[in-house]
């Protein structure tokens, strides 16, 4: 997508050869800064102090740190420390474990010598994959905007609610989430995007507003708080999120929050769909309440909070009490009977495992 | 309640006998001040910039406010004038009509040269009310929590959920959705609350947790998205909030996002109550989420947040993209049918007209 008018990804290959360049996103939207990741280490910090973030970014990211670590050593000790080290980073996006799982199997049956060069053509392909996965989605989504359009006046917007950011900064390009409106609004479909501003790092209004913002989409910064309000009175026609990880029954695990507006959207009949690329799908859990594991972040992130002054400058200001606790469950679980519909790269799946499946026979 | 120890109200009569003293809450939790209240503009000032928020004291304040007009102009048309400006300040909480109107009715009967000396005696009046009406929901609340706590463990804590600030900052003293809380609390229950932030103004974060830090109160500050997870996990054993209007058939307007944790507490079988002193019941409004006007606040509120920096200044940051439009509805309602018990001064009731009539049948 663009920034500034120029095309970019979150991650590309640095202009030496040695290195991986990415979007410093925990300087959005502020500032647009490019970091250099030179060693699996900087991978590792990148995906843990969140410079990158959204399942399918953390998984390209995670392939580009193998490709690191066998760079710098191409053992076989290498290459599962640097696996083992990369899947501890963050626990509930799945797609970090479908990156370094399959990026292993690929790169340990060769010899040594081999296996950098080979690790970097693989974390390519990953990347290309998921931006082919995106469009896909992009164009299965598309059609349930077009209905909803549809069901409305002629030229009246179709407002679309989304949480955090499931959009190209959360992948390598596109986004999930984000795929199907973009698809929408370059169609001439008119959009409006209400983004909820996604306590407690605030992905949606510094990240979705970004972008958005960028690629000329209407949309509007509301409270976590708002979403339910602007449902009873008609004034969201979908939701649309991303996930981190979906169960094999549907189950849709999200940042934080996402199951209160699955729970308002059915309250008022609003039709409620999660963007879905298979590499997010967890086939071997099928309880998502109970089986996911959900990553506890630090308690400054809900204490602090950071921002600009207006001298443009970045500052950090504590919110709460000192002495006041607190706590930072980064993810709930929507679960599936309160989905409408899995957006998937295969087209649109009922939130179940019987749905999946007929999409995904192959698992 | 006390701060660092001492005993404090949130509004009383100045030192000098011609001014209203309050504590200025925009200045919390990084500042305790007082603010004084010398004329009606003041006191317009005071709540429309939220200085005093929540129901029940901009009820108190409105009524001090009318004496300040009278003081320096006892006319008919001044009391009018000044009953007038109040009203404009706010147009969701009830309280404030209700405290005018009633204030009005008292005064208006009386010879100008009366009235000062009688607005201050009834606005006196209405602040001991407050309290009074505060401690018998607290009464009336503790032994909901006392049946919680004796279906646990021994010593096992309960863990009570809120959202925004219905403590006693605001109100004139202990507090509505806090009084259960706190004389459970001083009864030696072992009480935990979870505190919900509540953006965009993070009353919760800011006012919730000091109060309950000042009182000594376990508490945990938590973002607005995480209540659903909390739940669905066993660790919320009730909810408990405020109101800014009751309607007469039980529908809860209150703080924006109140909504989905009532959905959410629905969803797990949480009971979900509101406290609700019956100055905050409109018994002329039957159906909360088409009568009810929820305020519009300004935009900014989202965009921009203050805080601490680390010198112990306090600044205000900018979270979004500048460009990006933001929308803020300050409150939504809870439909009865979500609403586990109304718990009034006189008792709890059924979230219904009949529940609300039964109890004070004299509406």
């Amino acid at each position: 997508m663009r920034v500034n008018g120029i095309p970019r990804r979150t991650i590309w290959l640095g202009a030496d050869g040695a290195s991986v360049e990415i979007i410093d996103q925990t300087r959005l939207p502020h500032d647009f800064a490019v970091a250099r990741l030179g060693t699996v280490d900087d991978a590792a910090h990148a995906i843990r102090s969140m410079l990158v973030r959204g399942a399918p970014l953390i998984g390209a990211t995670a392939a580009y740190g193998l490709w690191l670590a066998l760079r710098a050593d191409p053992s076989d000790a290498s290459l599962s420390g640097a696996g083992t080290a990369l899947l501890a980073t963050r626990p509930t996006a799945v797609n970090l474990r479908w990156a370094i799982d399959r990026m292993t199997a690929w790169l340990k049956p060769l010899p040594p010598a081999e296996r950098a060069a080979a690790a970097l053509q693989r974390a390519a392909e990953i990347c290309e994959e998921d931006v082919a996965i995106n469009r896909a989605i992009g164009a299965a989504g598309l059609p349930i905007i077009r209905a909803l359009a549809a069901r409305k006046a002629p030229a009246a917007v179709v407002n679309i609610l989304t949480h955090c950011n499931a959009g190209w900064l959360a992948t390598v390009d596109v986004g999930t989430a984000t795929a199907p409106i973009y698809a929408a609004h370059d169609a001439g479909i008119p959009v409006h995007v209400w983004v909820d501003e996604t306590r407690p790092r605030n992905q949606g209004a510094s990240l979705t507003a970004w972008e958005l913002l960028n690629h000329g989409v209407p949309h509007t910064v509301i409270s976590d708080n708002a979403g339910g309000h602007l449902m009873q009175h008609g004034q969201v026609d979908m939701v649309i999120v991303g996930t981190d990880r979906t169960t094999a029954t549907g189950d849709v695990c999200n940042k934080i929050g996402t199951y209160l507006k699955a729970l308002a959207a059915r309250d008022n009949g609003v039709p409620f769909y999660a963007a879905v690329p298979s590499p997010s799908i967890d086939w071997r859990v099928r309880d998502g309440v109970r089986e996911i594991p959900i990553e506890s972040r630090s308690a400054r992130e809900v204490t602090h909070l950071s921002g600009r002054l207006p001298d443009g400058s970045v500052a950090t200001v504590a919110l709460t009490p000192e002495g006041s606790a607190a706590a930072n469950p980064a993810f709930d679980v929507t679960p599936a009977r309160l989905v409408t519909g899995l957006v998937t790269e295969r087209g649109v799946a009922e939130a179940s495992e019987a749905g999946l499946r007929a999409l995904f026979p192959d698992h």
